[in-house]
């Protein structure tokens, strides 16, 4: 089943441990479509300038990523610059250009509106809340935020939690967001706002679900080399969010796989600066890494 | 199969986020020896002053923690304080007193001489070396150490790490004996220096095991309140080196099984200050948690 994706295309700048890399794409939009076009079809709303790369464009379409609801606007595409430290865990902005992103008010194309999965990459709240409200059923909605949304738009990102079924954010956010240190009631609280289960981002040491009464935590998956973090946690998202729109399971199992497949994508992208690492991969990669995830993870290995 | 520790046994004073302790017993050999007792009986070396509660010790007794070794000298026993930071993997000592533990030579009374399975506690490598050498015929030694001997006592710890099969570190530890900031550098670095499994404690992220090519990570047990971490290591492996020592079972599984087990103790013990929380555990606490911790990880639930 086809999976909706609002977000940013951006042209990056990043300092990271592998060295430095110049105006290369990204944004989480592009990220997450990548990582989720492995699993299944994906359909893309954002914006970019005419200085976007065309040819990345392409790459997209001809992994199943349609693009009917991605606007060419006169300006620039959005910049962003970082530098991550020696703990990748962390980063600075050194730069930020909203470009033609600083007006973008999303469409939802009228062949979009049947969308049923949904993922509201980082974007104002308030824009998030508008494509929900252009979609005629949206079945499973996973939404992302960030600090800046936590601390200037509270009033309209509780409203929308109220409204998604599954959160994806970092450990430093869901503390910001529910005021708890701890990261079990720190979930609780976010549970409380209205999602059905709340996925917290732990940089290099994976993830943890809260979802009701149940705890699912799964470790990263250990690299030997890092060469740019960016998008790590947009293409667990994709990864994520595509298998659940692949498979239609949200069980607890289904759950589960779908963060251990999530996990895989942001492994990869890691691997290399900016998208590079996605655009080689293959499905047989992507299996190859999940089940020696599940090896490094399962406790009662052979019974 | 009875199991060896060497370690120190101390009176503390904590500052931590449930609060402040003043003068609770621990040191690691304790903290070991208890969560190691849950599994399988333990002979302990160490040494206290007249001044360690005698009570204590007669629980450990009762526990089937063999004494034998544990002398009493004139003098005080080892005193520690300390304060944990807001981020409970970070603490600082405010003020350490050796007492009768500055000159401890460890001896191994006869009774203790053919131990298979033994732990070297973090203490003096020359020491934890000296007792190894007082042993017939170990079969599985693990050991922990830290920062001071890795910095100050090099040459010794590494003819000792040659001699054992598994080491059971922090990261922070690790890092500094590799001089390699990536854990999976760090971890391959540590192997070549002799032991067969490498263990890499991550605080509140759980456990990294490193073992030839194999690779097995586990999440620590999410709990909601932390109320004191001392110890938190030291039960780890304790109950990780007491689940080996008793199923007799260094398969891969075995040791994924133990580890879950350690896990479980650690978690146990920072639910309260000092050993309190061990003092009132059940078997059947350590195995009701276990499952739920099976359930936490388990990517393939429901097959």
């Amino acid at each position: 089943m086809s999976l909706l994706v609002v977000g940013s295309l951006a042209i990056d700048t990043v300092e990271a441990p592998g060295g430095r890399a110049d105006d290369v794409v990204g944004g989480a939009a592009l990220y997450f479509a990548l990582a989720a076009s492995f699993f299944t079809p994906v359909r893309m709303i954002g914006v970019v300038g005419p200085d976007f790369p065309r040819g990345v464009l392409d790459d997209l379409a001809r992994r199943g990523v349609d693009l009917a609801g991605v606007e060419e606007r006169p300006g620039r595409t959005f910049r962003w610059s970082g530098r991550y430290h020696e703990d990748v865990n962390v980063r600075d902005t050194l730069h930020l250009d909203l470009g033609v992103f600083g007006d973008f008010q999303p469409t939802v194309p009228d062949v979009y509106r049947d969308s049923r999965h949904v993922f509201l990459a980082n974007i104002d709240p308030v824009l998030q809340t508008a494509v929900l409200d252009q979609l005629r059923a949206p079945g499973v909605v996973g939404c992302d935020t960030m600090n800046h949304w936590i601390a200037e738009a509270r009033p309209a990102l509780e409203r929308l939690l109220a409204r998604v079924d599954l959160v994806v954010i970092n450990d430093e956010e869901a503390r910001l967001l529910s005021g708890e240190r701890n990261i079990v009631k720190s979930a609780a609280c976010i549970l409380r706002m209205g999602p059905r289960a709340v996925l917290i981002k732990r940089g290099e040491y994976g993830i943890i679900q809260f979802a009701g009464d149940s705890v699912f935590a799964v470790p990263a998956f250990p690299l030997e080399e890092v060469v740019d973090p960016t998008g790590a946690g947009d293409c667990f998202a994709g990864g994520f969010m595509g298998e659940l729109a692949r498979a239609g399971d949200l069980t607890p199992a289904g759950l589960r796989r779908a963060i251990a497949y999530g996990s895989v994508m942001g492994s990869f992208v890691v691997e290399d600066f900016g998208p590079r690492r996605l655009l080689q991969l293959t499905r047989e990669d992507v299996d190859r890494r999940y089940r020696q995830f599940v090896s490094l993870t399962n406790i009662e290995i052979g019974g």
